[in-house]
C-alpha cells in the first residue's frame, strides 16, 4: 500500500524527521520528500544531508498534491494539536497521517480533536533516537531492526493503516501494534524511566563531589541525561501518570536496595545483581 | 624507574588482567609477563591472546626473579588479603606490588595485614572496565585515556610509587593520586552507583511490563546491569558505608522527583533536566 503512495511530507526535520527523509530515499523511496518547518536554516540543512528534496513554511502547499501522500509529524508532544489543525482543511482520503511522538495518548486525543477526518491517522511511535538532535546527526538507518508501536484506533481507514505500517516498515523497524494506553504504560517503563535514572544519577554523582574519576560506565548509564531537555519536559507532561507509578517502583526497588546494603546482605544482593543480569540478556537476545 | 622494570607478573588474567598484559605488550614493554591463575584454561586463553608470556599455578614460581619486578594483582578485593599472604615470603626490594580493585581502604587494610613489607605495595585503580570479563575479552588500549588512582600510604618507597606509576602510566592512563577514603568515597558516587541505578532500572522496568519496546536508551542506561554479580557483590560489601550514603543521596533526589511529577511543575523539571545534561556535558568536556 505504501508502494501506492508518491510524496511524503515531513513536518519537523529535526533529527527524527530528517533521519525518516534519508531512511527513505536509501529504502529507494522514488517519490519525493517535502520538508515543513518553520526555520529556513533547519530544512536548508535537511536538504543538504539529502534528507528532503525541498523544503517550505507553507504546510497546505507542501500537501497540495494529486496522489496519495503519507505525511509524518516529527514536532513536540505539545505542539502536535497546532500541526493538525493546520492539517485538518487539507484532508481528503489518500491522505494519511502519522507521526513519531514519545507519547500515544495526547497524541491520539489531539488528532481525535482537530483532524476533520482522524480516521486517516495513524499515531505511531518509532522506538529510536539519539542524545543528538537536529537535522546534522540524521541516520538512515536510525529506524533499522527497531520496534515502531502503531496505535490505530478503532476507526481508523484499513488503507491508512496499510500505508502508515508499510512506509515505517520501508525504514526497517519492527511494527508492534497495541492501544495508546498500552504504549504510554509500556514506553514510561522502558523508555521515559531511563532518561529520568540517567538524570538522577547525574546530579547525584555530582552532588556527591568531583566526577574526575568517572568513566566509561558513568558515560553510558548517564547518556540519555543529554537529551533534549524541552522535549523530555514534554514527554513527562503529556504521559504524567504512568511515569509517576514507574518512579514509585523505583523508589519501592531503591529503599529495598539500600535496606540490603546497611544490613550486608551479600547473598540477596548477588541474587539482584544476578536476576538483573539476567533480566537485561534475555532482553538483548530478544527473550 | 618502570624502565627497570624485567618482568611483569600479573595475579588473576581474567579482562582486567589479560588487558594490562596486552596493553605492556603493545606499549613496547621488553620484560617477561607471566601469568598466575588457578585455571589452566584461563591462562592458556590469556597466552594464546599474547596477553602474557607463560602462565603457571605456582606464585612463588613466578616472582623468583634476579631483576626489578612488579606484581599486578587483579582478583575480586574479597580475594586480594589471600594473594598477599602468598606474595609476604617473597617479598624484597626490587619487587613491587599494585593491584587493580575497585575499592581501597579495605585492599590497603589486607596490604598491611598480610604483607610483610608493605611499603612496596602502592594500591591502583585503572578506572576501566567492561560487562563482558575473561581474558578473551581483553583488550590492550582499555585503560588508554583513562583515570588510574594511586592510593599510596605516607610511607610507601619511592622507587614502589614510581616503578608502579611507571606501569600504569605505560599503559596510557592518567594518574590521579588521592587517599583510599577519598578514592572509595568517590568511586561510590561515579562508578559503583551507576551499576546500582543499572541494576534498578533493569529490575523496575522488569516489574512494571514486557520489555519489548526498550530501545538504545534502555540498552545503554542498564549497560552496567550485565557485569559480573559475584565481582559487584564483592564491591558492594569492600565500599557498604560509601555506596550507602550515595544511595540515600539518591533517594532524597528521587523524592524530589516524584514530588515534580506529581505536581506537573514543568519548569522545574525542564531546569532539572536542562542542570543534569550541563553536569554531563561539562564532565564529557574534561570541566
Amino acid at each position: 500500500m505504501f508502494d501506492a503512495v508518491s510524496r511524503v511530507v515531513i513536518v519537523g526535520t529535526g533529527l527524527v524527521g530528517a533521519s525518516v527523509g534519508l531512511g527513505l530515499k536509501r529504502a529507494g523511496f522514488t517519490g519525493r520528500v517535502v520538508g515543513v518547518g518553520r526555520t529556513p536554516a533547519t530544512l536548508e540543512t535537511a536538504k543538504r544531508v539529502g534528507a528532503i528534496d525541498e523544503g517550505t513554511a507553507d504546510l497546505a502547499e507542501a500537501v497540495t498534491h494529486d496522489g496519495k501522500l503519507v505525511v509524518v509529524v516529527c514536532v513536540p508532544v505539545g505542539t502536535m494539536g497546532e500541526v493538525f489543525r493546520g492539517l485538518a482543511p487539507h484532508q481528503r482520503r489518500g491522505l494519511y497521517v502519522t507521526d513519531a511522538g514519545s507519547t500515544k495518548l495526547s497524541v491520539a486525543a489531539d488528532g481525535r480533536r482537530y483532524l476533520t477526518q482522524p480516521q486517516f491517522f495513524v499515531p505511531a511511535h518509532p522506538m529510536a533516537g539519539s542524545e543528538r538532535s537536529g537535522p546534522e546527526a540524521a541516520d538512515g538507518g536510525l529506524f533499522r531492526g527497531r520496534p515502531c508501536v502503531l496505535c490505530p484506533h478503532d476507526d481508523a481507514a484499513d488503507d491508512a493503516v496499510s500505508a502508515v505500517r508499510g512506509m515505517w516498515e520501508a525504514l526497517g523497524a519492527t511494527i508492534h501494534v497495541m492501544t495508546a494506553d498500552q504504549h504510554d504504560k509500556q514506553v514510561a517503563a522502558v523508555s521515559h524511566l531511563p532518561h529520568l535514572v540517567a538524570v538522577l544519577l547525574a546530579h547525584t554523582a555530582d552532588d556527591l563531589g568531583p566526577l574526575g574519576l568517572a568513566s566509561t560506565g558513568f558515560r553510558d548509564t548517564t547518556r540519555l541525561a543529554s537529551s533534549n531537555p524541552p522535549m523530555r519536559t514534554d514527554i513527562v507532561a503529556a504521559n504524567a501518570k504512568p511515569i509517576g507509578e514507574a518512579l514509585d517502583r523505583l523508589a519501592a526497588n531503591l529503599n529495598e536496595l539500600r535496606g540490603l546494603v546497611r544490613k550486608g546482605r551479600t547473598d540477596d544482593l548477588l541474587d539482584l545483581f544476578t536476576d538483573a543480569a539476567a533480566i537485561r540478556d534475555a532482553w538483548l537476545d530478544g527473550g
